[in-house]
């Protein structure tokens, strides 16, 4: 490099050069990835369009105004891109209501009160309306709460504290060990006649945040409310109850299920030259939870889909496939877009060889996950080759995205993207979901890398 | 996974569900890192020592009181760790001092004057007292320089203002790729005749932070001051440049150069049971640029390489050969104590099997770099094997680290760790380089990656 004519030992040992490392060779697939790359890295709208929507929008959950926004905005958006063609479809969706602010209380046994922080999970009912005050259980797991039984349980307030277990090197894997609480806690523990159900939040980080999420009802217990509390409100609890106190707790929410309204989930298209009725997709959800601004789940997911198809059109690529943008409705609490999508696909003939979905959040880019095409196949290899320059060096098979998996695995190829997980349960349902946590590069990389994988399968099936 | 049996539809595809990773086969070596990451990511006390190393000591350039604060610290934190040996050894440090906040306005032809944000480079001669008044000439690299030649620099302050590339996939290309216009823009503009530099700052991210860093005065030039401006305010000088104004830049710095001073570099030591006299080591530099914390760059590297040895030391594992945690003093403006590091090991004969240096923040794991070991060889498939279940897949051939550097990769492996480097250069050498920007979960990974390292080439050797 230019600088070693000045070299002297100092001079060249305080620079990071990492000049030697072995780029891919100079093909045809090698130079189209590095002007997607350079594109997006210089060109690309998607950070100041998820600004839009985190900022003029906010967090949007099903059936709220703001879902109806971002269906506009993102409408508008792809119909100024000039995509070939720019649609709706209909979905009915559920709506939850959070109402007013939640509060709750710690109620010792001396009396003095401690208001902690938590919020309604997403589709639970209200307490009454005054709150609901009962001593607190704790458990850990489903297994101990069938222990403790109708006779310990009856009557109480459970609090489900099994933490994320921190010594998982991939948070998604912590996250699938113990949401079983935030989904499942409240109809196990209403078969044994609790009253309601707090939850510790699904987050490795000791803050002061409550993360919301789905929860079902099932079974023949009652409906009982249920709560989130922040880690570090559990962790309060936990020590508390530790010590051997009787503890009440007491939560107020007003919640509300109501009637499942009209929403869409928003397509857009650029047709393709050789196989017009055999599909590319790449997609992120629209909806998010009403908390936060929906920043990283999925702001980041939907910007980068629609990137992609930008990215690709601004190059002037002419794929051999139609290639679209999907942004899905309602992933948090119902999944009926993508289910509505998957319908619609057969109903249409329309063949779909891939889907891509973001949905980790808008972090570092690491690789994909794949399902539907074996770990050893050609493509595989081949995608791996061609990605190393880039970085992408993960390639998982196993579970991709939460709406593409609507698709059948058989017919479709699936590909879910892979971020770095470690910040992602910082801020995951949570009010810290905010825009000031993405970082624009690490947004921008990851519409590159889908724009580089919609490229690389149109050019090799 | 436990869940299932709740399953409906709705239920499994909401979670994320990535069981179906392949971990590594269930050798002794996988069983043995997997106990290094679980007591990372559970008792790992380097977030806590770079907490009190940030915030209680602060910055600590070369010969400052705070670099001496913290050799006595980290001395005493090893010292309290029980490791078998910890010393000091005595490096003569150059001192700088930046005096007063410095001071730049940008006058423009209307009389109106814009402040800007600037900080002196390390090792920059002051203005002098009144300051430094003089129209202002943009430049991109020393060939604009030198056809522009004497008689339009002469009397003139240079402005360097190459960015950054923001289309390099790894930040510290770009940092390769522009550092010469700090570390070399004042000697060769004094070639010219000017009077003064000023230096966009290294960095990818539109901020108001400076950004300063090593340069050197050489050949026949004058000594002219240097100052880093912010990128922000580069692109303002650059716009009203491009406008065709004639804009006169007044800069004031009271920094000077002292006479040099004792310091130390910090070894903690743990005696080997087979290979007493031949040692593995893992470092980072103690000492920092005087702006921000020095969180990233380099407390992080720091704690990492003393908790990588506590690491294995509270797992009860005996090292066959010397391992060390050496905390080099005097990366930042001069490599004195890596050089002293490289002596007295020649002098002792201690032979260096293998050293790992952290210096790229305290960011997410990616993997390692290497030098003096074949990118083919058998011990590297080996570390490559062994760390993949870890997430570690980035190994390349290459640049290092840079105090390690200092030794002879001829005789001893050279390792640099290697972390996401996306967000490195938002902080480099400024004032953001703060504690709050280290995420725990992302340094503690590091500190276990170092430790499994030392482990694997223990074993293996």
């Amino acid at each position: 490099m230019k600088y070693f004519k000045y070299g002297t030992t100092f001079f060249i040992s305080v620079f990071f050069i990492l000049s030697v490392r072995v780029q891919s060779v100079d093909s045809t697939h090698y130079r189209f990835l590095r002007q997607i790359y350079d594109y997006a890295l210089t060109e690309a709208e998607c950070y100041e369009s998820l600004r839009h929507i985190c900022k003029e929008i906010g967090p949007r959950l099903s059936g709220s105004t703001q879902a109806a926004r971002a269906v506009d905005y993102t409408m508008e958006l792809m119909t100024n891109y000039n995509f070939d063609r720019v649609f709706l479809q209909e979905v009915q969706v559920p709506v939850w209501v959070r109402g007013a602010k939640e509060e709750a209380y710690a109620i010792l046994p001396s009396g003095d009160s401690k208001k902690l922080p938590v919020c309604a999970l997403g589709g639970s009912v209200a307490t009454p309306q005054n709150g609901l005050e009962a001593p607190l259980v704790m458990v850990h797991d489903f297994d101990e709460l069938g222990a403790l039984g109708k006779k310990n349980i009856k009557g109480k307030i459970v609090f489900f504290n099994r933490p994320m277990p921190p010594t998982c090197i991939h948070t998604f894997d912590a996250y699938g060990k113990t949401v079983d609480q935030r989904f499942a806690g409240a109809a196990e523990a209403a078969k044994y006649g609790a009253a309601g159900v707090v939850v510790r939040s699904m987050g490795l980080r000791n803050d002061d945040f409550p993360h919301t999420g789905s929860m079902k009802y099932y079974g023949k217990g009652e409906k009982i409310p249920a709560v989130a509390i922040s880690t570090n409100g559990a962790d309060f609890l936990k020590q508390e109850l530790e010590s051997g106190k009787e503890v009440n707790f007491y939560f107020k929410t007003q919640c509300k299920n109501l009637l499942d309204t009209l929403s869409h989930n928003v397509v857009g298209q650029i047709e393709g030259s050789d196989h017009k009725d055999k599909f590319i997709i790449a997609g992120g959800h629209l909806d998010s939870w009403d908390m936060g601004e929906g920043a990283h789940d999925d702001g980041a997911g939907t910007v980068q889909a629609i990137e992609a198809l930008r990215i690709l059109k601004s190059l002037g690529y002419k794929p051999k496939h139609s290639i679209r943008a999907v942004l899905f409705m309602n992933e948090e609490n119902g999944m009926r877009g993508a289910k509505k999508y998957a319908e619609l696909l057969k109903e249409n003939n329309e063949e779909h060889v891939a889907a891509i979905e973001s949905d980790r959040g808008g972090f570092t880019p690491r690789g994909f996950s794949f399902e539907g095409v074996d770990e050893e196949s050609e493509l595989i290899m081949f995608l791996k080759r061609e990605f190393a320059p880039f970085n992408m060096l993960q390639w998982d098979a196993g579970y991709s995205a939460p709406d593409i998996r609507q698709l059948d695995h058989h017919e479709t190829m699936l590909f879910g993207y892979i971020t770095d997980s470690q910040r992602y349960f910082d801020v995951h349902h949570a009010d810290s979901d905010v825009f000031e946590t993405v970082h624009k590069r690490e947004l921008e990389l990851g519409a590159a890398a889908m724009a580089a994988l919609i490229y690389l399968i149109d050019q090799k099936l």
